[in-house]
C-alpha cells in the first residue's frame, strides 16, 4: 500500500464549482481577474450558491434576502455577550480567540434553524443565506463586545443600503466606510470565496458526505480554516510582519531577519501554496489595491507593504517562493485598521459562499469519504499478558 | 487524473493507534475481542490517548483525573439550559437534535479551556482528558433538562464512586445502574472508541493538520458522526425497528417489510461497512450482551433482539449484508431504556478518546491535508459577455 501522507495530488472528488489549475483560477467558468475587476461578492456568491451568474433582478432580490436576514438571534447575541470575558481576560491571557467564537455561534445558529435537519436543495440553499448574512452581524458584533461598545444596530444586523462588505466593515467599526475601503473589502472577499478542495472545503464535504446538516460542516470549516496553515496565515503573516517591524526599529535590517529566519528553518506565514507552485493568483490583484489604500492613507500604513515587498523580494530570490493571498491581506486589512484576530473571521465571511456550495454539490450526489490508514502500531499482544 | 471519490481504499497516512482489517480489529496492539472481555473503558482510553496499557497505579490515578474533571464550567451549563427549548419545542418540531446541542456545547468548552490555543503534546493530553470526562456530563445534564428535570450533582458532575460508564447512566436517569447496565454500557464504550481513518477521525486529523485546536477538531468530529451514513445510523437502525414493530403490530411480517424495502431500493440502517465485507466484528459481541440483558429485563424489551435478527437473517440470506456495530447498539440501548437521540451523543463520550489520539499523533508529525478535485463545470466566460 501506497502512503498518501496529507492526500498531496489525490483526486479526492468531482466539482463543478471551482478550479485551481497553475494558469487560472476559475468559479463556474468565470476567471479571477474578470470577477475581481467586474464583479461584486455578492454577484460572486449568488454564482456559487444558484450556480449561474444572478440577472440584475435577481442579484437585486439575492442581496435583498441577505439583508433581511442580518439580524442575529436573541440565543446568539447572548452567547457573543458572554463569550466577551474568554475573548478579553483583563491581564491574563484569553481562553479563545474570535475564530473560536465564531465557530460556536454558528453552531448555536444551527440549534435555531428551522431547516437545521432538512438536508434538500431548497433548505440548503436557504440556510446558506442565512449564513451568509449573519456571519458578518456576528463578527461586527464580537469586535464591539471585544471593545465595550455597544453593538450597532442589532436590531438590523446593519445599514440595509450598504453591501455585504460594507455592512461589516460599518458593524464593526459603527462608521460607514469609505467608497474605497468598501470597494478593497469586497475584492478580498471575491478573492477569498472559493478554492476547490482545500483543506476547510474538504472538510466540510467530509462532514457533509456522513449526511450530516449544513450547519455541522460549517462549524467544521471554521475549525479548519482556524489553522495557520490555512485561513489562519492572514493572521500569522502580519504579525510576522510586525516583529519585522519592530526588530528594523530596534536597528537592524529585514534581509538580517530573513536569514536568521532560514537559518532557524522558521516556517514563513504568507508564503508557498500545496496547489500554487508559480505563484497565488490571487496575490498581485490584493497587493495592487491594498498598497494604494495605504499609500492614500499615509506612510504609516505604505510601510507594512513597503517591509512586506523586501519580504517577498528576498524570499523569491533566495527561495524561489511566492507569496500567497494571505500575505497582502495581512498588509492590506492592516492598513485599514482591522484587528488582526478578525482577519481570519472575515475569510471565514467570504468563503461561507464556497463551503456552502460543496457542501450542497455533496449532498446532491454523496458517497461518504472514508479512506483508509497504514497500520504502524505494535504486533497483538494479550491485555492480561 | 483518476477519480477517488469518496476516497475508498486510499491510503491517506499512518497510524500507530489502529488497525481495521478483514481478520481483526486492534487499538494499539490489542484485539478487540480481548479488550471487550478483559478492559475496562477507562482502560482503553489511557491506552488509546497515553499510548500504553496503564499499570493499575497509572489506571487508578487516570480515572481520579477524569472525576475530578466532570464538572462542567457554568457557562456550558447556562448554554444547555437555553438550548432546552430548541431540544423541545412545544408542539412544533425542535430545531436541534442532541448532536447539535453537544457540538456547541464542546466548541464553547473550548472558548474556556485555559490551554485552548497550545497544541503541544501535554497540553493535548489535558484537553483530552477534560474532555473526555465532560462530555457524560453535557449529555447527562442536556437529558435530565430535555425531561424537565433538574441535574443530577452539577457541582461534581456526578458519583465521584461510579465509572465513566455507570456515572453517565447516572447522570441521565439519577439512579445508580445496576452492575449488568453499567458493563453492558462498559462495552459498548470499549467497542466505539476508535476505528482508524473514519469519517469522523478523519474530520478531526484534517481539522487538526491545519495546526488548528483540539476543540476545533473534535466539534468538527462531532458534526461529522452525527450522519445516518456515520454514527447517527445507531439511532436510525433503531428507529427503522421501531417501525417494523408498529407494521408487525398492523399485522404484517418482517420478511414483508423488507422486500417492500428491497424493492423500494430503501437504504438499511446498519447494515454493512465501508471496510469490512464479512462482517463488523463487534456486532456480535454487543448482540451477546445486548440480549442477555433484554432476556432479563423480559419480554417487551427482548422483542426488539427477535426482529432484529428476523431482519439480519433476511439481509445475510438474501443481500449478504452483515450488520454493523450500530445494529446491536440501538437494540441494547433500547432495551436500557436510554432515549434514541441520545444513542449517537454516546457514541461520542466513548470515539472523543480515539478522536484526540489522532489529533495529537497529527500534531506529533503534521503534514497539511489538502487533496485536489476534478473540474467538472463550464468554460470560461468573460464575467460581461
Amino acid at each position: 500500500m501506497s502512503t498518501g501522507r496529507g492526500l498531496e495530488g489525490i483526486v479526492a472528488g468531482d466539482t463543478d464549482i471551482c478550479s485551481v489549475a497553475q494558469g487560472q483560477l476559475i468559479y463556474r467558468g468565470y476567471e479571477i481577474h474578470d470577477l475581481a475587476e467586474n464583479a461584486t461578492f455578492e454577484g460572486v456568491a449568488f454564482l456559487l450558491l444558484e450556480g449561474r451568474k444572478p440577472t440584475d433582478a435577481e442579484l437585486a432580490r439575492f442581496s435583498k434576502e441577505l439583508v433581511a436576514e442580518r439580524a442575529l438571534p436573541t440565543a446568539v447575541t447572548d452567547y457573543l455577550h458572554a463569550a466577551g470575558p474568554m475573548l478579553r481576560q483583563g491581564q491574563s491571557t484569553p481562553t479563545a480567540v474570535p475564530m473560536d467564537v465564531l465557530r460556536s455561534a454558528v453552531s448555536i445558529l444551527g440549534n435555531l434553524d428551522p431547516e437545521s435537519q432538512d438536508n434538500s436543495a431548497g433548505a440548503n440553499l436557504l440556510k446558506s443565506k442565512r449564513l451568509l448574512a449573519k456571519i458578518p452581524t456576528i463578527i461586527g458584533h464580537m469586535q464591539r463586545i471585544i471593545e465595550g461598545k455597544p453593538l450597532v444596530d442589532p436590531a438590523t444586523g446593519g445599514d440595509p443600503s450598504l453591501s455585504h462588505a460594507g455592512n461589516l466593515l460599518y458593524l464593526m467599526t459603527g462608521e460607514r466606510p469609505s467608497p474605497e475601503a468598501e470597494r478593497v473589502t469586497d475584492v478580498s472577499l471575491i478573492l477569498y470565496a472559493e478554492h476547490d478542495y482545500n483543506a476547510s472545503t474538504f472538510t466540510s464535504r467530509v462532514i457533509a458526505a456522513t449526511l450530516s446538516d449544513m450547519h455541522g460542516a460549517i462549524t467544521g470549516a471554521i475549525a479548519a480554516l482556524k489553522g495557520p496553515l490555512h485561513g489562519g496565515a492572514n493572521e500569522a503573516a502580519m504579525e510576522m510582519l510586525r516583529e519585522i517591524g519592530d526588530y528594523v526599529d530596534a536597528g537592524h535590517t529585514v534581509d538580517e531577519f530573513m536569514q536568521r529566519a532560514f537559518t532557524e528553518k522558521r516556517k514563513l506565514m504568507g508564503f508557498g501554496h500545496r496547489v500554487y507552485k508559480n505563484g497565488d493568483h490571487r496575490a498581485p490583484i490584493l497587493h495592487t489595491l491594498g498598497r494604494k489604500m495605504a499609500e492614500a492613507r499615509g506612510p504609516e500604513y505604505l510601510r507594512w507593504f513597503e517591509l512586506g515587498e523586501q519580504v517577498q523580494d528576498i524570499m523569491l530570490h533566495q527561495k524561489q517562493i511566492h507569496p500567497n493571498v494571505d500575505f497582502p491581506c495581512g498588509m492590506t486589512y492592516y492598513a485599514m485598521g482591522i484587528p488582526v484576530p478578525q482577519y481570519t473571521p472575515i475569510f471565514v465571511a467570504s468563503r461561507v459562499s464556497g463551503w456552502a456550495a460543496h457542501i450542497m454539490e455533496q449532498h446532491a450526489n454523496n458517497r461518504l469519504i472514508r479512506p483508509v490508514s497504514n497500520y504502524t502500531g505494535p504486533e497483538i499482544t494479550p491485555w492480561n499478558g
